[in-house]
């Protein structure tokens, strides 16, 4: 947090922090699922990865759905976890020279941002209830259930295809 | 990685170069909890966090015995993903202000981290049993079943008592 933020004195101040987190953790994965997109060659991973994209908007939209409910403005803060995940990302996408490694390279990837979101979202929601928002929880259950929904989906194909090809090579 | 490392041409690379990630990722988090341990004020998250401080521990030295198996040396290289979550930490812990709103937070932090491991074994799991390596994999499931267990832990101590005492501030 920088130092012109609100400071966290109440349980009401963390969940509008870690809203924000969130906010821009959404915004820059849907910056970044792009690139990763581009890059990877198996068909199944790719529209995979596209129709993520398309449920992450829809996630940011959600974010400043509870904002509103929250009668709080949407506001992003500097998330260093989300920016270290995706660096981290980019970093294996650069190094891995062959297409199937680099496919399963960019599951694990993905997996990462997904558990980053599930923990996040499973706070929130946590949060929201205790602060008697259940209506706020409600929002925040939907995302909850397409990131897991997400993973689960990420597993099965790294393990049914991706990671037998890559290790042929 | 580092342009000095080795390229990442196989799955066999990609695995070695995932158990450096995670080589690292669990050294920095034994260097991080203790840090966490001495804020937090509520006894059950302060014994919870000191028990998973000593598990942790143990996954370095289990990292260690699955370089040995797979006949490479144990090296670390810099993950950005934990160096970004362990900030993250840092910051949300620096910045609250009550130590049962601390504690709530911290918890939350306590379960980033987690998450991150349990994508992180999960996928070098997933890789060691395609690469033949079922000894490899055999101790790194030691491993996750120990973080998917100290996450629920966390989500049940957080759920009955420590968002309830946040949320009076």
């Amino acid at each position: 947090m920088g130092l012109l933020t609100k400071p966290i004195e109440t349980l009401d101040d963390l969940f509008v922090h870690t809203l924000q987190d969130i906010y821009y953790a959404e915004q820059q994965i849907t910056k970044a699922l792009p690139k990763m997109i581009s890059k990877v060659g198996n068909s199944e991973l790719k529209q995979g990865l596209s129709n993520h994209l398309e449920q992450t908007k829809n996630h940011v939209t959600r974010v400043e759905r509870v904002f509103q409910l929250h009668g709080q403005p949407a506001k992003a803060v500097t998330c260093p976890a989300i920016d270290g995940i995706l660096e981290e990302a980019s970093q294996i996408l650069g190094d891995a020279k062959d297409t199937d490694v680099l496919d399963a390279a960019a599951a694990a990837a993905a997996q990462a941002v997904e558990h980053y979101e599930i923990a996040r979202y499973g706070t929130l929601i946590s949060w929201a209830r205790e602060l008697g928002r259940d209506d706020c929880a409600s929002v925040l259950e939907q995302t909850l259930e397409e990131e897991k929904a997400a993973d689960l989906k990420l597993t099965e194909v790294a393990e049914a295809r991706l990671n037998r090809l890559a290790a042929r090579r």
